[in-house]
């Protein structure tokens, strides 16, 4: 299955924080990514969601934007690995970097640098009915704020929230322990 | 996005107990399904999982078993609403009704009527090397018996488990507030 | 153990939502009671907690602050009911009915019907050195109120916070599986 | 609040796993401690569950049962940075280190060696109506031992269990973020 739930192992990672397989996968299907969509991946850090949106749709576009160098180039790397040819890089931040991007079906925001709400905004102008944002929070500050965006915007987006919390069990010796994994929210809104 | 991440109130469930869409996905992810394999889903229920696996063997194969008559009919139902041609419904028991079937490639297990050890058996002998076998845990005996078996079969297979564990944000007036979903131990088993 | 961990069958409850023991306990480890203590139970419910901190504050006293008229009734009768005479039950909304009371050493909040701020400041201006006060949120809103305001005023109070999620293990048949309690966090800011 | 709840940072310890304070107060709210009880605490470790426990237990007695000599040295350590003269530290293995104890109110399992079954026979034909054993298990294989024991032996013992998972906010900047704490089960017989 090329795509959707690559190991974490398969990226190239640097020390830049990858989100773990679990979570990229329970995004991408928050998402709802078809064949033929426009995706920004917002944030894209290593760019290990953008390879599985790219891979998703497989007839659209990915645009990650990152405005971390180290993060532009470690997508550059994992896009040439996985050869996928639908991602294109953007160096730059949100929502600035948005402005040129032809307008997408899906958005994915796994980091906002404090500017979520215009970077809400921005994204609402460019989507059609239907039209899906998903925010990765992993602060309860992002968390609220993406709450009370899409409290506040109730007749442009419908909402939901899910929090994901695993833990994997780890062998040692004869026993199995559960190892915790910091949790997650994951938000979606979808436009009306 | 036809398939994987299907919406549970897509689905035609009955009064069976149905795997929530995270923990479906989650199961799809750690099964590996290729275009071609042929899957085996085991206590299938109302087959939410044997038409995600079906949307992703499309051109293999999934054979749901299921020893319940309810379940059966949903299954069939559920196979026709989604129009998934290449899944099989078998009513009968395991090990006992997997007898007949062709060797599979993949297989889930989502009850196993506490015959766990004997069903594996029988997957171990139809398995060819990297066959995945994941298993859905929602008791400590299932997930316990589960470790064990593998533990006993280290020969056999390597494993590795997750729980999982999702709270679903509920609006009530201007709040939201975490609404616990029952954790999940999510086995799984690669041949080796 | 009269007092600490008192089981939640053992209070009387009407339809009033009532704290779970492994919180109601947790709540008293954070509120670090000293038996010479005055303690505000504001949004007190039931009374679990009232109850619970009268044990803890055995030579001081407590005062249960409930707007809701089923509620002031429960309270007296888990009062009477656990022979707690240092119990002193107040009908009235916070902050409001706060300024009337005695300073105190140790606040806890159940609920605060919306006014967390102005609360925090009244008990703010009553409070010494190393007062604590301890903040259940069911609520993502309550929980970044709470933040917020320790943030906000980080002069005054030094917080910490956790999030705690209990599953029980039901028996069923030859099977224990999980059942899963809503999460709850629990936020504690001390007085500098 | 000298006793149930001590901080973390207040234990002497050395390379040592301590017991997290949260789940070292649920534990004790499970054993139902009372003022004149004598309490085994079985692989004390830090000897912190004893030192909370010799703090309940005040005009009763507390035996920390612990195999490792460092393990010993830190739980005198920790008696005498407490002061609690009714802590007898005794250097051991379960079940042998049993034998010579005077019969006990409470047993406390914080580590079982993979001898579970056989403490809690010794500890089952030591205990009376109403007596209480609580088994911490970081393990699954723990957690099924123990679930099984008492499943086995439903006669002489009633028993609950809970999972419990703790998140601890951090803050990073202007920002809070969930670090997820190992979860651990809490299993607690009763003696019929």
């Amino acid at each position: 299955m090329m795509g959707l739930g690559i190991e974490d192992e398969a990226f190239i990672r640097g020390k830049v924080p990858m989100t773990k397989q679990e979570i990229r996968v329970l995004t991408m299907v928050k998402a709802h990514i078809m064949p033929k969509d426009v995706v920004w991946d917002i944030g894209a850090g290593t760019g290990s969601m953008s390879v599985e949106a790219a891979c998703l749709a497989s007839q659209g576009r990915v645009y990650a934007v990152e405005r971390n160098a180290e993060g532009v180039s470690l997508i550059e790397q994992n896009k040439e690995k996985f050869g996928v040819d639908n991602l294109t890089v953007v160096e730059g931040e949100a929502p600035d970097a948005l402005k040129d991007l032809p307008d997408c079906d899906v958005a994915i925001i796994g980091g906002s640098g404090s500017r979520l709400s215009e970077i809400l905004d921005e994204i609402s102008t460019r989507f059609k009915t239907g039209s899906r944002v998903v925010i990765n929070c992993i602060t309860i500050q992002t968390l609220a704020a993406a709450l009370d965006y899409f409290r506040g915007h109730s007749d442009a987006f419908s909402y939901e929230a899910i929090q994901v919390q695993i833990n994997r069990l780890q062998a040692v010796g004869a026993y199995d322990m559960a190892k915790a994994i910091n949790p997650i929210y994951i938000v979606t809104g979808e436009k009306k």
